[in-house]
């Protein structure tokens, strides 16, 4: 029977001295004189499978030979070995070398920095590490997945390549078809020249658009690539990045809050339970707080504090912070850190944020000081998720945009979601590496993407 | 009892005479004197729900004024209605406006061309087609993920941004930070200041990426953005679309044209059963031979011929084609037709196509003639899957891509898959949106995209 290692270790009990085919590659190995050990991975679990072999296989010289790193076929007989720290081993009838690994292979079985593995990144998912990493990454993405497709939200695919440079969420890319040798040779570039016959760039949010869709499914959630061309090379930043953003028709900020709340206990939930070989490795060897932290976040109804109370509580705390914490203005870090590890420890959105520091398309609370957002920070990671209840009142926004310098022109098709049949409505943007970071407590961005992309590196 | 118009259709039979809450959207209406009738819609399901209201509510006047396109609160009482088309409606004790819609509208209740819809693409998903459309969109999509995810594929987010232009699928838009009237100035283009210290593109496909996970997870998928940047304005091309390409380690060209059968059918089975609203839909109006189409695909065995055979049996055929079929070259849309239209009338994978006509990366047959590669023809819609089993010999390879001018030193680490624990791997890739046209019987991409991006068009 042609099996992976997944479904040994699901099904062993009743394979008890079952042939088996298995394909794979050699994580580890240990020779000796008549006999040998393979630490056998094949990707489709997380443990590997040691397979013992003997003296008495006729290829016995050349398979102590077969190097780490190397593709096999094993055939063998299930042995259930319940006094040993395996369950189960596979007794070796037959091991057939299909691609070797010479001696320089990068990723031998010792320990490896993490910045030698971001210079293999076509090869690092083969350590213990990112094998982890990765298939968290991709339960995780499943989870966001199913949570909104079982609440019925439509998946909503919006455009990456976008003409309009004034969405405010930070630095752009330019893309272009133009010949840059030949460019600023005029006065002017001639963008009718270009493939859209006018200047484009990579998106930073596709919430506008997908406001676009709420107002017609009422629920709707986009999940894609975003961009940014800022040059900060911080372990929580990089050049593109993927996004999850929901919005919702006829939905209010409490609203929006409470699916927040649930996604983020139910994608943690998910991988508690697809991914606990991998979240044991990573409490065992990265952060062994990690289970107690997600387990902590599952248990906890979140906070709730407007961004008044939240700097009230900061100055009552008489905490030495390096920067005293002022009203209207942001947050630093610091800040973040007391409110969630000291002051709640949960996590906790922080609402009613001042307008001045924040996107023209949040709704004027009646104060007209603030609108409408909110910010969730959670213990040990800080800001994981930004979101409002956004402005459905025409003059209302249209006054914002001018006060903020918005080209109106460009978002006439925008502001018409309010001219026809405009509604209450809400939605937020959760960057999914910062929430793959959390579920992990990898706390370099650059070791959650498979091929991270950051200002002066974009290999492979 | 708020609730949805989508809970309504599934729960309705427990529910006559209850009281129930609605918020959405007036699709139509008609007023007579002492009552009127909305066709009230929520986004949440496909058909509409009719909302009769009478002259004893207060607003009655008032009621009667609202206008198609306008966002609405209704109070009502669920009346079973068995007699009429409808199983059930809702008799309004209060309906209240929320968001007006002027006379301006543009998504009257009428027959609107596709052209004009495409004009107002940020309005579109409120008429019925459009609806329909974006539901299959998202629910195929879903479809998608749950195979691979059923089938313990992992998810992989391959790069968008890539620093490789030679990766031979077509041509590529470029990403930069320069200033664009600034470059061209010097004799060459100085990309150590551009963002990555390099030139950078758009990427037209993840499978590179996908092959060195595929070392190390055994089966992963890539589903993500791609681009191309041609100007080729036709029916079935855009700049910017989603590519579904799955990678698989010990896998040859039979087990991928498995796969490739299995997730086709596995596709069309889920949306036929959740979006079964929609499908009848476009089966009366868009194509009405879809369903048949659609049932004989999940019902057949996909036929599986070598190119030679194909080209053989089209000669034979003595059909008078306009393009004499030939050995040894592509096929064109005529023999597509005919091969499976006429002469298979299922959808058929043609294989072991010319080398000459195919990428580097294909694993090349014995006869050193043709590859391993595959397209899945589709009746009624041409290629849908291309896929190939990919070539792990060091030495073949890179002699395929000197002969094809594929620089190598930008592929080292692709060559690396194959210098360390090489293995025979297959993978595919299909483009969503063809599958989405397949599904729905729509004809033009821009009709399956949200915000469409093809050449001089990038609106929105």
């Amino acid at each position: 029977m042609e099996t992976t290692v997944k479904y040994l270790y699901e099904n062993y009990q009743q394979l008890n001295q079952q042939k088996v085919t298995l394909y794979g590659w050699v994580r580890n190995k240990r020779s000796q004189k008549n006999f040998g050990f393979i630490n056998f991975h094949d990707g489709t679990v997380f443990p590997t499978l040691q397979v013992v072999y003997e003296e008495s296989l006729d290829n016995f010289k050349d398979i102590q030979k077969i190097r780490v790193g190397s593709s096999i076929e094993v055939l063998g007989i299930v042995v259930l070995t319940p006094d040993m720290k395996q369950p189960f081993e596979i007794k070796a009838t037959k091991i057939q070398l299909l691609g070797d690994a010479p001696e320089n292979y990068p990723i031998q079985p010792k320990r490896h920095t993490r910045e030698f593995l971001r210079e293999v990144a076509h090869l690092r998912m083969r350590t213990n590490l990112f094998q982890a990493v990765f298939r968290v990454r991709s339960e995780a993405a499943i989870a966001i997945h199913k949570f909104f497709n079982e609440r019925g939200f439509v998946y909503t695919h919006t455009p990456l390549i976008t003409g309009n440079d004034g969405e405010g969420a930070g630095s752009m890319f330019q893309v272009t078809t133009l010949d840059l040798s030949k460019t600023g040779k005029e006065k002017t570039v001639d963008y009718s020249k270009d493939f859209f016959g006018k200047p484009t760039y990579l998106t930073v949010t596709g919430q506008l658009e997908a406001e676009a869709y709420a107002m017609a499914f009422k629920n709707v959630y986009t999940f894609g690539p975003t961009f940014r061309a800022e040059k900060s090379n911080t372990q929580r930043h990089a050049s593109e990045f993927w996004m999850i953003e929901p919005e919702m028709a006829f939905c209010d900020l409490e609203g929006d809050m409470q699916v927040a709340e649930d996604m983020v206990k139910y994608v943690i939930n998910y991988v508690l339970n697809t991914c606990h070989f991998e979240i044991d490795f990573f409490n065992a060897y990265v952060d062994q707080s990690l289970k107690e932290r997600l387990e902590l976040v599952i248990n906890s109804p979140f906070a709730r504090i407007t961004h008044e109370e939240a700097i009230n509580k900061l100055l009552a705390s008489k905490h030495p912070f390096e920067n005293t914490p002022k009203h209207g203005q942001d947050l630093n870090t610091e800040h973040e850190k007391y409110l969630t590890d000291v002051l709640f420890q949960t996590p906790v959105f922080i609402t009613n944020w001042p307008k001045d520091i924040k996107a023209f398309y949040m709704k004027l609370n009646d104060d007209e000081k603030t609108v409408a957002a909110m910010d969730l920070l959670v213990p040990g990671s800080g800001e994981l998720i930004g979101g409002s209840q956004r402005e459905e009142r025409l003059d209302v926004l249209m006054k914002r945009m001018e006060e903020m310098h918005v080209p109106i022109e460009a978002f006439e098709w925008y502001l018409d979601l309010r001219r026809y049949g405009g509604t209450v409505h809400s939605g937020f943007g959760m960057g999914f590496e910062r929430l793959v970071m959390y579920l992990t407590g990898v706390e370099n961005i650059r070791d959650v993407i498979p091929f991270p992309r950051t200002p002066n590196n974009c290999e492979f």
